[in-house]
């Protein structure tokens, strides 16, 4: 399924049920950052390394799961209904990404990452 | 560009600046709520019918783009830590609300959005 | 009960029952963050007037209750946690934005709220 | 300075700039979650223990604390337009807290924290 696919599948689904009265851009902002703080919710008294083994915790995993296919939902819908083009928006921050970190530059310096404590 | 694909590349991305050390999934759920608090701010003063309108503003919509690809981005990065096959994960939830919401129930009724002020 | 009060009674509480360790200030930012999340999903289908009538709503009300009461304890803890004087840190904002919003420019005018769709 | 006259200073303050019309209580919400988002970003790449050590940073400790004082306020006003009395809720939700974590239940043991990786 590519991200076109999903969106009109998303697309339909909301018609359907006559839903897009409540998918305003700014309603749909806010569903994504109540699903974002669900996600929080699984991390937030792991340790690091706890959370790199959340894999082994099927019951858990199911739950995180369905809070990232919820965000990315919220997000493709948000698109559709901003009309923006999301492959193209990832590619251009990647991009973007590439220029503001050059690996010579970020290797081993990182300094996105480690403005802290120096 | 799949999501598979996409994986990949942010993958590498990461590897070739030596950044998976910072990339916990606990680490990643924060980045990703920290560019979901951001995409709020772009919201939070704008009536719905403003919301909606928000395309015709070049400048916003630029920032706008830039939020979304960044959660997206992240979105990826936590699946990848986590071994999540997101397509899956999000076939899943569709098939899942599917079943939820029954068109025939939820189509001019909507419980779900209108539990208020009934 | 002022604030520091509050600060005393809660660091008592998290200390009887050994929770320091889970108390970082990393970790009380994300819980902070999972209750704001919370709090959004009681608005976010809702229209701005429904959300002012939201009083009429007894068990709503109940729920986002507490949600700003979590949100208000993690703010407190997370204050002691890095000695910040929360009293003055509220003052010193009220100040810088009554610098940044003079009231003779901002009523009526209100660029703050007003960048979008001019 | 205790909560009521926050609330009060904090409410003339919103009146002086007419802002009253932005501040419907979804909007609040919104810009809670917004400034939540900014707090996290200020821990998303630290260890738990560089958290700790956040307090030798003084320009990271100023901008912290501007983003507390931000969520507090907007706390405040929330409670204000919802005729939420914050210190009750805060003390009722400190009883239930204390219900719920039995201090010989959860010292030592602390089921709240440790569900993962059982």
């Amino acid at each position: 399924m590519n991200i076109q696919d999903l969106k009109l599948k998303l697309r339909s689904f909301a018609e359907e049920r006559e839903w897009d009265q409540f998918h305003s851009p700014k309603n749909l902002a806010m569903a994504l950052g109540g699903e974002a703080g669900e996600l929080l919710e699984h991390f937030q008294w792991l340790t690091e390394d706890q959370s790199r083994r959340l894999t082994t915790d099927q019951t858990r995993m199911a739950k995180v799961s369905e809070e990232v296919a919820d965000i990315a939902i919220y997000i493709v819908r948000l698109c559709d209904k901003l009309d923006i083009d999301l492959e193209s928006a990832i590619e251009n921050k990647i991009r973007a990404n590439a220029a503001k970190y050059p690996v010579n530059l970020a290797k081993g310096n990182a300094t996105k990452y480690t403005e802290f404590g120096r």
